[in-house]
């Protein structure tokens, strides 16, 4: 793989190292244009932007077809992703459509490394549903453990958010189905970052971002994967108009659509898919083995410079213990640094409470940065640059 | 008002009359650029922008502050709207925060002028719920009387999107309460089309959507409003981390935040926020009393020359029924003839099953562009044109 012509493709500002693609990806450069495109189709076509739109394929048809796209990344065939609302929605979905094929089971096992907002969609669910279910969450070195057969759903996400630790997917999901249970993987952390095989996992559902690895922008839409086998089983809870079979009968009661298409919800966000069907179109020509090698080989490079001019930063996990795409350390200290380091133009991030996270994404970053973020980082801590107000001030958003 | 100086605020393509700004209004002139600035926030702030892009006040406060421009148009005081989601998302939150502060009521009442994703969304909710729930759907003139003491919410579209028919919300509101109720009022096709008061109804909640009359594009987010004394009561099976009292501490569990923001889900869509924020700058100016006179001297005068010159087409409507800023026919044939008045350049939309629907939004429809539609109709009627096979095959999104 060419990475220099991949990094060509993307927007990075002047004199920045961003090493936060796990939080937003960068803008691709084909991005604004196709954004404004579909500006003009909604000038000019007005409704008819529905049919016609996204270049004649129609507004409407765009969760599907991207949702195809999205599938060769993370071993989906076709006809089994879909696009639209949000992480935390897709969450939802899929976990209420798992329980309810699960309706004498009542363990729902999750671990501490999850994303908090999909252990709050679970309670959300399990408070609505009326059932009497357990919302387990255990380390996640204790998960494979605590699978037993009182278990209705193992949700958990691939890629911890702070530490990176990656889950053995097809030997999670393997046993989750030999006590009888069903998996929900959170992609946020995976899809675009590594290799995935879904189909090889066996995993029954999926659910991610396409803000982060995917740079598909603020805001962009979510996917919702499912087994095909499983798909004309499902019963959504959030049984909106298109996903029902004929969305324009207005029919008065709901019938799911086809397959995983039941699982769309409401109109979908055209602005944002246009800026994801940009950032896809970088992504079909990727080799996801190949930027797995080289996404280790960027970030074991910055974690062993780390620990060698850095020791005072705590790596998140041990020697050998699997991960994505980021390297991440502890420090008490670590919101300040995180500032320090920022001010000099290496952007990663900090994730409460003591998490300083770097996402090495080989589509836009290279040895080179990687050799200058480990300087930088270097310097801020032997002179204890960080240890100023500016930067133990905390911000909205961090 | 200045309707000329209103109308040459919008992109409208030559040659159209486009009386369907009640499905997707129009285009912005402002749009454009104020999302190609947006995009040039993310090119240049990358993660920064959750905290200083939209202009210096962070994407990440734009739905509190966005909602807060729409509670200006339909009573809402602020801090009680936020924006997000879809309608159906939306829908299903409101509905559900009110039936848990009716735990001993069993039914929801509707009616048959709600738009299908409402009644599925509930279809959906009570399915989830395992509570002994009743959806009531009535005739929309039987709604009053059928209000009782078993009544939990009731959940109403103000503006039939077929008929055009508008509920009395306080008259129905005060019934509800009357009866130990809650009501759910979906905005869908009254936020921007008449002036709405959510205050003095004493309306309870309510949800509408933006790429109608607001005109903020396709895919544009939802909005939701909860009265100001309910809002610390609102307990979200949505309980996405945005909804959070502090997303970004990452608590293994859900509190719920502030207010309205804890019916906040997932990351917001900024690009289509951005084409909401543009939009909301019109209507920052619009004077909704004025509005809505001008909007029903164009739909009398549209409905009086149909009236005239098109006898075959049967008003959806007895005339005197309150109706909101569309006027609609019946007629078997409805989607061919609707097809042929396209095809000569007026634009309004057919609705399942015989239903032909016009909007008039005094933002960008003229006098003369009315007189124009109604002759393009009287002769598509006159010489039956609409009797093609053209016309009769059916499209995609119709």
């Amino acid at each position: 793989m060419d990475w220099n012509a991949f990094r060509a493709r993307f927007h990075l500002p002047d004199g920045v190292i961003y090493l936060d693609g796990n939080s937003l990806g960068p803008m691709p450069v084909a991005a604004p244009e196709r954004v404004a495109r579909t500006m003009d189709e909604w000038r000019d076509m007005l409704i008819g932007g529905w049919n016609d739109g996204a270049g004649g394929e129609g507004w409407m048809s765009w969760p599907g077809r991207l949702g195809d796209r999205i599938g060769r990344l993370i071993g989906a065939p076709a006809g089994s992703v879909t696009v639209g609302d949000t992480l935390s929605i897709k969450v939802f979905q899929a976990l209420d459509a798992a329980l309810k094929m699960r309706p004498d089971r009542r363990v729902i096992l999750s671990d501490g490394g999850n994303f908090p907002s999909d252990l709050y969609m679970a309670e959300g669910l399990i408070g609505a549903l009326h059932r009497d279910l357990d919302l387990r969450v255990v380390a996640p070195e204790e998960v494979a453990d605590t699978i037993d057969e009182d278990l209705a759903v193992l949700m958990l996400t691939q890629v911890d958010y702070r530490t990176g630790r990656m889950h053995d997917m097809a030997d999670l999901t393997a046993r989750a189905h030999a006590a009888g249970a069903l998996t929900v993987w959170d992609l946020a952390h995976s899809a675009g970052a590594h290799e995935v095989d879904l189909t090889g996992a066996g995993a029954d559902f999926a659910t991610g971002c396409t803000y982060k690895y995917l740079n598909a922008g603020p805001g962009a839409p979510a996917f919702i994967y499912v087994r095909p086998n499983l798909q004309d089983a499902v019963e959504p809870a959030l049984s909106g108009w298109l996903g029902h079979a004929a969305p324009f009968a207005f029919d008065p009661s709901y019938r799911p659509g086809a397959g995983v298409e039941r699982l769309r919800v409401g109109t979908p966000a055209v602005l944002q898919m246009a800026a994801l069907d940009a950032a896809l179109d970088i992504w079909d020509e990727v080799d996801m083995a190949a930027l797995r090698a080289r996404s280790l080989e960027l970030s074991e490079r910055f974690a062993a410079g780390v620990a060698t001019r850095c020791p005072a930063l705590t790596p998140a996990l041990a020697s050998g213990v699997p991960r994505g795409s980021q390297v991440s350390f502890r420090h008490a200290d670590g919101y300040a640094i995180m500032q320090a380091l920022i001010a000099r133009g290496v952007v990663g991030d900090f994730r409460a409470p003591d998490i300083l996270r770097f996402g090495f994404t080989p589509l836009f970053v290279s040895e080179a940065e990687v050799d200058g973020a480990v300087g930088h980082l270097a310097q801020v801590m032997a002179t204890a640059e960080w240890d100023q107000p500016r930067f133990r001030a905390r911000r909205a958003v961090t």
